[in-house]
């Protein structure tokens, strides 16, 4: 693969910018970077005290459960 | 929903513990936070310099990403 199909998308979650080398479109990255971020904030609303590293593990607990669950629904 | 149909699973993730609370099965949460923490460590061997709570947005993207390409290939 050459750098040419790789896109770079800029995107914010839960205050932090980060940039997003990859395959994917921006639109897609934009998309999921809202998941992401609207997970965090709804974790941190619910428990004030945690941190962003436990946020953001939580956030991908959440979303990989709800990967790994999809999956095996098409499998079966 | 009462608290007996919760469970309490202890998992680790990247050097970490969890207890993670929710309806899922503690079979589920084990193999979702096996999933996570292999996340992390592959984007740790590719960049040394970032710190946990980078890694754990990444493996949140990462798994996110994958979540919303599944759901709407169903959806088509």
């Amino acid at each position: 693969m050459t750098d040419q199909s790789k896109s770079r998308t800029i995107v914010e979650i839960y205050g932090k910018t980060y940039t997003i080398i990859g395959q994917e479109s921006p639109e897609h990255i934009k998309e999921v970077a809202d998941y992401v971020d609207q997970i965090m904030r709804e974790f941190s609303s619910r428990n004030p005290s945690l941190d962003s590293t436990n946020l953001a593990v939580l956030a991908a607990i959440n979303a990989a459960s709800e990967y790994l669950k999809l999956k095996k629904k098409l499998e079966q």
